[in-house]
């Protein structure tokens, strides 16, 4: 298996409105520091897993939607508790959409996204790309 | 599938007493800092793999026990070759074990340690938690 | 010269209101990674630049009184415009003072502090301490 | 499931003569930070994955016969597009033969290789060892 | 005090043609990561060092000038030994340029340029700007 | 100003005989990331602050003679607190001494020893060389 991965980040704002989250209630922010990887059995006629220009675009593309806001009052999140793992998978989610989008042949299998909120805590999510094309 | 990932660290003593190992024989030591990652296929009912206050103490609460000691005269580790793979295995067993007791239910399939000993060397174990609970 | 190093880091919300920033001028957020670093040119009693501990607790005591906070609304920095290099002297007027206080006699000749916004831009303040103890 | 990884690097010129490639089909270079990961089930003998010291030399073996070079001009790598995918996984076959070479009862089943090409890229390739002794 | 840094990077091939560099002799490249640190003892009247948008444009068009080329041909270098220390002075000049060009009253006394080749080596030139505008 | 950093690392037990360190007074260890930084004034006849070769090799002579060590029973250290501090000096000297013997013409002016005992705490020490030749 092969992957590439890009690297962007993202400075924003949010509160996670739930006891449950002690002082991380209130109003704070990250800069969440955002790594793309994607995979695929075998590379393309190029002899890369993807583009790394398109890769970076697509996560650039997200990162852009979501930077210097505050998520609590983002129209894709409303009602969205903006854990550092729902992040992972929104932004996942959402470059996919992307790559599917612009390329459907794309082959890639799997996209993984690790969110890193501070040097000691990170998160991750995986989705599966099983439908794709190629 | 989802993941949360904390990191601690230990500095201890210990030697490796099997000619196998060379200078490392003898008494010397090393910084190990410590990555925990847990995972899950779906968020908890707060959208988040697990606290990440529960999951720092319970690394926190393992590398506490070890920190600034001497391995070789551990307790828990008497008889064993104290390898960098081994106390990986160490930590997490320990980890899993403090997540069970404390939380039957977490939902946690699989814990992963990573012990990073100096910049161009580092070791990993990963646990299966298949019979956890949820 | 001997100095000394600690880090820590706070998450925070805070908006620059000034045409000049740009998008950043609207409510967002940041992960500043924290390092303090305390200068003397010789070692004290114990052979240190200053108790680690002692180091540690007063860099947690400034970020603890901003972390999780907007520092639009913090008591301390109303008024003040919070871009990093703002933030920067702040952590380490307040360090220092702390330091001062506890410490009267502590032969720190020089405070510095770099504030890590992301991977690729931070910011530090240096503030002599020549008129301390020692 | 156990690991063990070992970090090197290898400073090397080359192109990627193909339109698709943009201003990188001109010849330039890259330092490439290199990791190698090889997994085991169990551990051997003496409590580790592999020797660290012949994991070390096992990759500096390969990247010793590529560093300082123009990959263009690399005997082993004519008409290969030297992508950093395409390296990923010439380091991995290349290290996987010499521990097959020295040791055939070494018991991994799988070699992993990231090649880091600057902070915000990095690709990687997994080849299983299904076949190895043990 | 204050302090600015941004960081960036350029991929480039080059020879060090003498025989006192061993290996390095030969056509090779590497990945420079580029940090570069403005210091001034004030903030503007926008409570910065330098407009951080303003700062990273004067590095990445100095990069932009250097990245994916051989420098061995490069005509700003010709005859120039292009080691790690030179290029950390050939970028700290021609930022501190571009500044003063497009800021003469910038207030800025001291450029500062970390170039990293490897995990394990870098080298750096301070430039003093004492005739700066303001 | 120029200046050239070299990178290295030992591992080694110790502990710090003084109640002032709390559990530190017990056996323990530390993996020591160790900096070296050279500074001159301007470069040598090959274009460097010094060869990166040699640079290397008096590190790796002091770091040695210390790894895979018990400080405490090192003869060269008799009666010494091994401190992060003391030890910046005792490695920053160790490696003026050895420039010094193999280049009496050396040029530098400085040097300058980190020690990173971990990820969120290091010490450092600055040795001026102002008696050196050239």
């Amino acid at each position: 298996m092969f992957s590439l991965t890009v690297r962007g980040h993202m400075m924003i704002a949010h509160s996670l409105p739930d006891p449950f989250f002690g002082p991380a209630q209130s109003l704070h922010g990250a800069t969440y520091v955002t790594e793309v990887t994607f995979s695929r059995p075998d590379l393309d006629e190029h002899g890369v897993v993807l583009d790394i220009g398109a890769a970076t675009s697509y996560l650039e593309e997200v990162l852009g939607s979501l930077r210097y806001r505050n998520l609590d009052e983002h129209p894709d999140l409303l009602g969205m508790v903006t854990t550092t793992e729902a992040m992972a998978r929104y932004v996942a989610e959402a470059v996919a959409t992307r790559l599917q989008h612009a390329q459907p042949d794309h082959g890639i299998r799997q996209v993984h996204v690790v969110l890193r909120e501070r040097p000691d805590a990170w998160a991750g999510y995986t989705l599966g790309c099983s439908d794709a094309g190629a």
